[in-house]
């Protein structure tokens, strides 16, 4: 878990979110031109595809897999090279790297501030899930009080409901917010009108890689996985209360889904495994884990009214879970469903035992009768317009972080009247 | 509504699916060949990636939409497009058509019988809806009783959940019983296990062929639809029992999803538009309709068990739903859920009042208490291995009708071991 050092001097720094150990996956583009997949090492962000161009550096001899905006086709190529690419990449960013790598990397590398960052994969189907027990917990005893907090299947099944993969956003889009159907408790009929009511939801997103077509294993499935990114997903409560009921959200959950702009891959985050809590209910054999699946990534979230400086609103940590990922996308395949290259699963809400390390407003503010003051003063149950929610993510280890980058949205007024053109 | 003679014989008669008012599209092969796009006519098929490649009848003058294996990137094209592709076609189809096109389309077309199918678009994002009120209101009652069978919401909101786009297969290929979480209500866990009561739901599939980034009215959603399928949304009840609650069914409905072969357009379902019943609550604004979006079209289901004769199960009609295609889709976009050329929208399951007009055996056999008797003398509350269940379709004009070709598939029994390799 030490440093490893790289003749950019600005990856050596304890504070760069990405050093030589990381070399996190995105996709740039510099002064409008082209889209082109990228690697960030320090201040800089190595042109993978230029480099594959120039057959200075080809993860596949045969096809040119980075000659696209995503790097789908490169995860198509699956794990051994995955780790061929990551080991011949870090050979030429190390400090011991000659002359002719490091005349490459300068060939073939941009400034990160002067870059402009993408999606960084194409979004196959999107799943989101509601794994992490305090969070569960805390929505469960705000509806129905603690005794009957948790459903009876949740110590069971990694719960998870098929969200929309078209509504995935990358870091920086901004939101607006949506109209939906709203009813008050003592009203007749729903209006239709702004969400009033609309919230973040902090999680990790677990990135696909690798196809399957049958069940498969928890061990099978982390070795699917091609790395995590941050994920907001947005939601909409008040939407959420009135539609839920019997088949889940929908529209609440729509409006958009935003992504941190940096695939952490599993081999960066590979020091840092931890296993998921005790079990208070004996799994069935085949969501048992082999060993350990979840992350010691430490997670916050800022809160900045337009304008004002940002308060961190909560702290937390992804190994609060209770399932892992690889255990969700096992139990994702039971039934026979095929899972894609570029398929996202959000992990749920993170949410800590700690009223300050929760990881939505409805928790925070529990429902909105508690609301957070915020540093500038300003109280806040839900998000209002102009704030910008931005959610930070590191592991650490020796003098060196593993980051994702930001991942932040800025939330835009509702339109006056959606059907306007 | 009367029928379109062409020069073609077998699209004349009454009984043919595909007469020259339909021109339904697919994707077909021959011998194991390339996938082409094509469209059905009477016996045979013709092959629309070979006109547009010899010149003969291009939809776009300046790109090679057809020469893929799906409809997608002519659904791109946009309604003026598939207008005059259709009125091309009809031309050359019709019995006064000239000798060049006779010639062309002779040239380019194969017996119906000598092509296997495939799905005849790529399958963006796949939404399913709960839009039959007989349905919902069967299915309430065995679980809640009359009195609270529908949910208090449904008279308001189209209901929906995301499906799994991935599951999305074409008529004829298999299905496999899956295992999944069962628990039995007096058991204190759930057993991994092969599902018991393995369903079917009798749905139409609405297929999205414009995109849009912001809500759209019922008008505009109902020009966005390029057309229907027949859609089986094949549901395992016991793992949706134990799983649905709170966040909706999930495995239960990834198993599969058939599709019937041929898009049938909405143009050649015009003359068959039809009102949604008569309201018993007062709707939004944004979700009136401005005409008639349903369609008059008949449905029947046959079960055929392992080697023997089909019975018909249920029959029913397309007009039965509560909520159009064109409100489910305005509904899907309040939200600004951004919609992709590709979408699939399940209508929910298709059920009319009488007993033998229900759209699943779980309606039909009232949670398995009042088991069908078959043709054959066997019963059937849920389906078992090797049956074959098959959906039907036909808007039925004067002395013609609009066909979807068959939707079916044969249930084969769970593996044995899912994790055997």
């Amino acid at each position: 878990m030490m440093l490893k050092r790289s003749w950019i001097e600005s990856a050596n720094s304890a504070q760069t979110p990405f050093p030589l150990n990381n070399l996190p996956y995105g996709v740039f583009s510099v002064d409008e031109g082209d889209l082109r997949c990228g690697v960030a090492i320090g201040d800089r962000i190595v042109d993978a595809t230029g480099l594959e161009a120039a057959g200075l550096l080809r993860p596949d001899p045969h096809a040119d897999v980075l000659d696209a905006p995503y790097w789908n086709d490169f995860m198509e190529l699956g794990p051994d090279a995955w780790a061929a690419y990551r080991e011949a990449l870090t050979g030429m960013l190390a400090e011991n790297a000659d002359d002719a790598a490091q005349d490459a990397i300068l060939t073939y590398s941009v400034k990160l501030a002067e870059a402009e960052l993408h999606l960084p994969f194409k979004v196959s189907e999107y799943t989101d899930f509601y794994a992490g027990k305090n969070h569960a917990f805390n929505v469960g005893t705000m509806f129905r009080g603690p005794e009957n907090a948790l459903p009876p299947n949740w110590l069971s099944i990694p719960i998870g409901y098929n969200g929309r993969a078209s509504s995935v956003i990358v870091s920086g889009a901004p939101v607006r917010r949506p109209w939906g159907q709203l009813k008050a408790p003592d009203a007749d009929l729903p209006v239709f009108a702004p969400c009033k009511r609309f919230d973040l939801e902090l999680e990790m997103g677990a990135i696909v890689g690798q196809p399957s077509s049958a069940p498969v294993t928890v061990a099978e499935a982390d070795a699917m996985i091609f790395g995590y990114v941050l994920l907001n997903d947005w939601s909409a409560r008040d939407i959420q209360a009135w539609e839920y009921q019997p088949l889940g959200p929908f529209q609440a959950k729509a409006t958009a889904t935003t992504i941190s702009p940096w695939i952490v891959t599993k081999a960066a985050l590979e020091p840092f495994r931890t296993p998921t809590p005790e079990r208070e209910r004996p799994l069935p054999d085949y969501l048992q884990e082999p060993g350990p699946m979840l992350y010691d990534i430490d997670l916050s979230v800022t809160l900045a009214p337009d304008g004002k400086k940002a308060t961190t609103i909560t702290r937390t940590n992804y190994r609060e879970m209770y399932y892992s990922a690889a255990q969700q996308l096992a139990h994702h395949t039971t039934s026979g469903c095929p899972m894609n290259v570029g398929d996202l699963l959000g992990s749920g809400t993170i949410s800590g035992t700690g009223k300050y390390t929760r990881g939505s407003l409805l928790e925070l503010s529990w429902g909105g009768k508690e609301p957070l003051t915020l540093d500038s003063g300003e109280l806040r149950s839900f998000l209002e317009d102009g704030d910008t929610l931005t959610l930070h993510g590191a592991a650490r280890g020796d003098g060196y972080q593993i980051g994702f980058g930001e991942c932040t949205g800025t939330l835009l007024p509702a339109l006056e009247d959606p059907y306007a053109r």
